[in-house]
């Protein structure tokens, strides 16, 4: 059950972001909420997931800040899990996933067709740099390394992680 | 070993990239690949991953098209693995994790700056419309249901799926 990848001596934010997102079934459990999932046994219904298998993600993703439980009923006592600022952040790997899948994977049948409201386009998102806006292409960047902890480090503080 | 979760009813653009690059060590093994990686031992020593893990995932994103084999030594024979270009358009997405991760897993002592070259700015990559150039934000996207295959559909031709 679940990841067995251990990321833990990574000092790297890619790392960092999977080891709360790259779980299998956590980037569709959010990707669902993005559209309006809220309740346990709506995302158990779309996806198809065990109960046991869908309870443990959800509760390290409230663990990690990604979602809020709120008591929704009192009498039966029923939660609801609602995406914090932190999870909606997550919203841009959700469309790099999309854009991809779109053109690598599918190709010319696309499964859904999202369009940008404000102007009409179809989506195809594109990476711009913030300082200068132009879009940021691999062998333009440089890196410097930091001294940032290891991702085990990072998460310490956190009971368990999703790999668990 | 490796994934347990099945995305293969979806009908989804996002599942069908997890297909490819949603397991275990994939993403870093890629990531390495951008960082110049190309050979199995360099891999193993700077991921620590098992070998029979690492050749398995290497493996499937070769028959996945994200990477090519090529010999580079007839005698003895060995192999290196490049990005191909459907491997080097996961670049968006690793840029989106580190973002995500720089913000809200690092916050101040991050392990790595990246800079855009060409302007000197420090990476902080915005999702844009190519439409209008506008940043793409959640509740401006409208969905808009297409009649595309099943993930299981879309990758029928690949013998050994990362899930397998």
């Amino acid at each position: 059950m679940g990841r067995t990848a251990d990321y833990s001596r990574e000092r790297c934010a890619i790392a960092a972001s999977l080891e709360v997102v790259g779980d299998p079934w956590a980037l569709l459990i959010i990707r669902d909420a993005f559209w309006g999932v809220r309740r346990f046994e709506d995302w158990r219904e779309r996806l198809g997931v065990a109960r046991n298998v869908l309870a443990a993600r959800l509760k390290a993703l409230v663990e990690h800040g990604v979602f809020e439980k709120r008591r929704y009923s009192e009498r039966p006592p029923r939660y609801e899990y609602r995406l914090t600022s932190k999870g909606r952040d997550l919203y841009p790997i959700l469309m790099t996933l999309t854009a991809w899948g779109d053109k690598h994977a599918y190709g010319a049948g696309k499964p859904m067709r999202l369009v940008h409201a404000p102007c009409g386009a179809e989506i195809r998102p594109k990476i711009a740099c913030s300082g200068c806006g132009e879009p940021i292409l691999p062998q333009d960047i440089r890196r410097e390394h930091g001294d940032g902890p290891t991702v085990g480090e990072v998460f310490a503080h956190i009971g368990q992680t999703p790999a668990a």
